[in-house]
């Protein structure tokens, strides 16, 4: 029998509606032998405004002790932009060493997409999580007048494109189509861009069965909504996974089945997981939350964990479940949950 | 009587083809007081070929001479990624202070998207063109081995922020919906977001009449194919909007019909005006190229100089062109060009 300690952080908004879904299936998921141990964390806005703190080091400490950490959303209008985002999510992912950012789009059967036609769309994105512009790194000179100069450093190290693109070949290999697509903006930022190019090819010469390419981040964007088919797995830096991660949620499904983990495959720290979109805060409390992204983020950590039959369970429930919702009036947050909770565990 | 200098920039690949049109239609649309003077450029990958150069001080001289430049493409494979890129086409935005870069984006009846129900699409992007992440500024330090460091630095001064917000308020308080929206990633790059979104809200109080709204570029790329109605007029830095106009191009009718002017407001330097196409070397020599988006920049050029009734003579010629182009097989580059330059003059 095994235990999995998994530490719970709700946050704001609509975060508690849907973690306690995706709580719900795990529960319903897991095996009989595996004990599932939670405690639950009250990260947010409303301990910002208690305290004034977002993440401290005795917080760390604690969460480190846990196998994974499942999070619903952070985030209130009122907070300050970028507070709890800075003071929370990334601190996080810096000091956990979340250097893997996995994004997979899918556009399940039935599914709505703002593209015509219905591609199909199957791909990854593994965005790096601990450099690029995302540092914090720069500052500002004369701040307020007329002649300010503010500054952002993009940091890039061999070692740290090194590991996600390794990361990323491993991905690639393992998927049907073997194929890897860089994406930068190498023929601009040729600092950063050729770093990233010369580990890509050099790292590439290990793997002679994973076909690659190379996408200017513009011409990705471009694709991403002409043919969108075209990719499997994807590459990239902080700011430009960012940026297509958004993108490729929009045109496989919308943000309300986008799951993401922020992995550190090490295992040295707790990996988090979590949905792509934000605390929904119009939406909080009315049970109107689509939880299926955040069951998709449990998938995510099964996975992670070792649990491949379990997740594998759950994305089969979700495509099954969205094939059925196509033209019929909205569920509840509770009523989504209910019917995966059915389906993993029949 | 006028004379409009202009100094003609075919470049490489499809360059030549798609300028020959241009210009035909600009001589059929010039009024018979105005004397247009061309005279020709050799930049791009030829003379990269023949001499090393890309574009040399004395080159600069001799464009500045002109009242505008008009550009066809420059890129070839032969070329390493960068060098022409760098070398010549930021080059001539620095050295001309092309600080405005302009991107319309219009879905004409009849024009193919990759969006379902054809939205109604009519924005224009401002892109801030001489400083953020495009200054070269960064470099490496242990170059080529495991310990490599590489840097880019976004470099955003309160002069540069300010003209080119200034300009998009302008643009934004004469179109009918007087709408701006700031796009950066304020909430992450928080030195030269913060600087922004002041300098974005201190200007707009001189234009109260301006309605305004911000978004993460993130975000904004899933607004960009779930609602680009929602978009008038887009300010942006040189990055972000590198990446979002392409995006907005493959929504609004591809980049066969993508226009794009490199503005010098106060006329100190000529300002340039290109397809946001590339030189496309696959189909060079074919008359496959769509002459649309150089026939458009055209247009851009026209309004530029004063000539706004000759510039919308040329929209609505391609308006008109565009809808008739549905279901039709595709034309040649000289006879769209022809159809182009019939249009203008009838
Ligand atoms: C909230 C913000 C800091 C975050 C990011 O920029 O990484 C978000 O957009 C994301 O993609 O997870
Ligand atoms: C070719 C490249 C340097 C250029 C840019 O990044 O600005 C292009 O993508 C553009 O948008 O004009």
């Amino acid at each position: 029998s095994r235990t999995l300690s998994l530490a719970v952080i709700p946050g704001d908004g609509i975060g508690r509606e849907v973690v306690t879904e995706g709580l719900k299936v795990l529960t319903a998921v897991l095996p009989p032998d595996t004990k599932l141990e939670t405690k639950e964390y009250d990260f947010g806005a409303t301990r910002y405004h208690a305290t004034g703190q977002t993440l401290t080091d005795e917080d760390l400490t604690q969460l480190k002790a846990h196998d994974a950490i499942l999070l619903g959303a952070i985030g209130d209008p009122s907070v300050p932009s970028g507070v709890l985002e800075r003071g929370f999510l990334l601190k996080l992912r810096f000091a956990f060493d979340h250097h893997v950012n996995l994004r997979p789009s899918k556009l399940f059967p039935g599914v709505g997409t703002p593209l015509a036609g219905s591609p199909a769309i199957d791909f990854v994105v593994v965005r790096e999580g601990t450099e690029g512009p995302y540092t914090g790194n720069g500052g500002t000179i004369r701040t307020g007048t007329p002649h300010e100069v503010a500054t952002e450093v993009s940091l890039n190290t061999a070692f740290g494109i090194e590991r996600v693109v390794r990361d990323a070949y491993e991905r690639a290999q393992a998927r049907p189509r073997r194929k890897l697509t860089l994406v930068h903006k190498n023929n601009v930022l040729v600092h950063a861009g050729h770093l990233w190019t010369r580990i890509f090819e050099a790292v590439g010469r290990e793997y002679p069965d994973v076909a690659t390419d190379y996408l200017h981040v513009d011409a990705a964007t471009i694709f991403l909504v002409t043919q969108p088919e075209r990719f499997d797995v994807i590459v990239t830096d902080n700011l430009f996974g960012d940026i297509i991660t958004d993108l490729a949620a929009a045109v496989s499904g919308g943000i309300g089945v986008a799951a993401s983990g922020n992995i550190n495959p090490s295992g040295e720290f707790p990996s988090m997981f979590e949905p792509v979109h934000g605390s929904a805060p119009d939406i909080a409390g009315q049970s109107k939350a689509d939880p299926t992204a955040t069951v998709l983020s449990v998938a995510l950590l099964l996975r992670h964990l070792g649990y491949e039959a379990e997740a594998a369970r759950i994305d089969t429930a979700v495509q099954a479940d969205l094939a059925e919702r196509a033209g019929q009036p909205a569920r509840s947050t509770v009523a989504i949950g209910d019917a995966l909770a059915a389906r993993v565990s029949g």
